[in-house]
């Protein structure tokens, strides 16, 4: 089951937590080959490998006829369920909304930064049992939200040719424009490149298995990507004030997504420590997804026990965890402690699964210790910047000899010589 | 030299501004291997490489003595020139901090976005004849006002193993912490993986040559990456009341950076179009490179004539220029029609000049039509957001029953279980 291991100041962050890394390599030849023949081949390509891997297909597009009578299957409680979620989800993210700015300076200079949405974003949704429609809400409001003017799905076929009706629901209730019957590696190229059916986007998003995650990788460059995701983690630090039960509870619904997920528990109390680990393998057993939860804790699970809460602080800093909860008896104390981490829950009343479908923040977050440069998923992450430059003519001439003094120090005489010009014979 | 081209509705993006790549393939095995090396050798393969391409050391480490002595050599004026750009550039990026924000909801709820500086940053600064002080100012301020803790700057030593001066003395006015001299594949290596004498950093920025920008797509992933930047560029678009001198300075102030540079004029006037073509012929015979400014204009300057300025405004917008000029009668009429450039430079009086040196924006910019979906360089770079959600007991009890529907839907019952077992038993 899983290690338990007791913290001093020499611990190599290695030894504690060793993470599991997806392995690339092999599949990089086939994931080539096939973006190659997508870019070539367009429509033609896409039909051939979905037969090969999904299904034979009449057509890539779903209609709207097809969004409609998926909608009108789900049931009225999911219904309102998907609902209540993405208006707490549209909520969150309108407060991530930026405005331009624009500042006056001396003799009529402006300088500002202005905001356009990416024009077209390809967001790529998979099937078969990590069909996720909360991932539907959480990759396709932030993009609705920032102004993107034709959002996007892709996603597998299953074996009837279509895609799952919790999908179709919620990207219609999050608001996708175009969705398209097309997975894997092809569907990343088709986003890319366009073909005579699926126009190019600007940026991709989503989760993908991993020929998905190698095709975002290569493509990238060509179109941005969100982040290669690695396997999912949680980190809770505990106190003696923790529920055994609930931290627990939580450690195991990290752990039942796969083999590679990792499930950490800091605490500052042996007994915690003690009584969580009998938790697990009590709750364990009520588990569906028992086998793949216990060979997670095995595998990449810990229980590190520290002698103070900054020492836990200092080891989660460290790891930079995808999610990390904070379980003890004042966790606004240490929130402002806590550097690198993806989404932060506080207190025992907030376990990570109302983040993962409800309270509102993206549940798209940095794997892989990436927290220390990364961020949610946000509206951010479908808009870009321009800056913006307006002189008069007074106030270029009062600089001018120093941008010409800095343009000839490098070397580069013709920038000097573009200011000097307009000073030149009365030019306006 | 330079073509030019009569736009009309059916033709195609490709055939009238065929851009430029860089070359990667090649030189891919040799910039991974010195990075395998670097990784399993540190110091070692870094004095190796250091000796093999630049020259032989006795320290990787810019000493202070060394800032200082070179902060003191630099000529008075270049020295009130810089801590002038360097005081735009900082009050202009300081304008792009952006605050945390915190939302109260019903029963309790807080819901919150906190932003975190990344801890350590790296910037590249290429050397020999590319060596730019302007470009340390608009790596390492923006780092700074960020809150970065730790900036380590790497640059090659020139052929007396030292750093230029220019380099050395904008890096202390920038505020750069760590110098060191050491540049190529095996410098990203060193900022990506650590070595004896060189910090692991989170992100790495900055411009370099085709063996820096290989390297830093490979490390990418492993460390968080600004871009990899290709040839750079300049769009005008003008009316009849451009200024041909001007334009075709500012054209040319573009295509002396390099063969590759790329120059494109927009205009709705043939006599502009002849005028700033003839103009071109002029001023290329004072330029000290002008065998360099001839050649990027003849394989990649452009004059396109279109009929009206929302053509141009079109073009412009597909081309989504590094460096957009809009030399108009009335540019802030078009302003808002611009969709995809980095750096606007609005009015006759707004050379690209003064935003690559002086007016505060960054002139770090998004090239090769990236800008479709990239940003300027910004204190956004050095900044990473976290999610924060806390929850009451009784805000999670009116909420639980729709997230476990939602759970049990994805078939994911322990996110379900771990709302549930909070509500039984009466535990806290």
């Amino acid at each position: 089951m899983i290690k338990t291991i007791r913290y001093n100041k020499n611990t190599a962050l290695d030894e504690i937590f060793p993470r599991s890394q997806f392995e690339y390599e092999d599949i990089n030849k086939k994931v080539r080959e096939i973006i190659e023949d997508v870019k070539a081949n367009g429509d033609k390509a896409l039909y051939k490998y979905s037969e090969m891997f999904d299904v034979k297909l009449e057509s890539l597009t779903v209609s709207s006829e097809e969004i409609e009578e998926a909608y009108d299957r789900i049931d009225e409680e999911f219904k309102e369920v998907l609902l209540a979620a993405a208006g707490n989800i549209r909520k969150f993210h309108e407060k991530q909304v930026r405005n331009n700015f624009f500042t006056n300076g001396k003799d009529g200079v402006l300088l500002g930064q202005i905001i356009n949405p990416i024009e077209k974003a390809g967001i790529y949704i998979p099937g078969g049992t990590a069909s996720y429609p909360s991932t539907v809400l959480m990759n396709v409001i932030p993009a609705k939200i920032a102004g993107v003017e034709e959002i996007i799905l892709v996603s597998p076929p299953n074996k009837e040719g279509s895609i799952e009706d919790s999908i179709l629901a919620a990207a219609k209730i999050a608001g996708a424009d175009r969705i398209f019957k097309i997975g894997g590696a092809q569907s990343i190229a088709a986003l890319s490149y366009g073909t005579e059916t699926i126009p190019k986007v600007y940026k991709i998003t989503g989760p993908g298995n991993i020929y998905v995650a190698m095709a975002k990788k290569m493509v990238y460059g060509e179109v941005d990507i969100d982040m290669v995701a690695g396997p999912s983690e949680i980190l809770v630090i505990a106190d003696e004030n923790a529920v055994p039960e609930n931290v627990a509870a939580d450690l195991l619904s990290q752990a039942e997504h796969d083999r590679l997920a990792a499930s950490v528990l800091v605490t500052t109390s042996e007994e915690i420590a003690e009584k969580v680990k009998n938790e697990l393998v009590k709750q364990l057993e009520r588990l569906p997804r028992e086998e793949t939860a216990k060979e997670s804790l095995k595998n990449n699970g810990r229980i590190i026990i520290t002698e103070t809460i900054d020492e836990a602080v200092k080891i989660s800093n460290e790891i930079a965890p995808e999610h990390l909860e904070l379980c003890v008896n004042d966790p606004f104390s240490i929130l402002g402690k806590i550097k690198n981490a993806g989404s932060i829950f506080l207190g025992n009343n907030t376990p990570e699964a109302l983040g993962d479908y409800f309270a509102g923040p993206n549940h798209t977050l940095p794997t892989s210790g990436t927290a220390k440069f990364s961020s949610p998923l946000s509206v951010d992450d479908f808009i870009k910047k321009s800056s913006v430059i307006y002189y008069t003519k007074e106030a270029l001439e009062k600089v001018k000899d120093k941008i010409i003094c800095f343009a000839e120090k490098e070397g580069l005489n013709a920038h000097a010589e573009s200011v000097r010009i307009r000073f030149e014979g009365g030019k306006k």
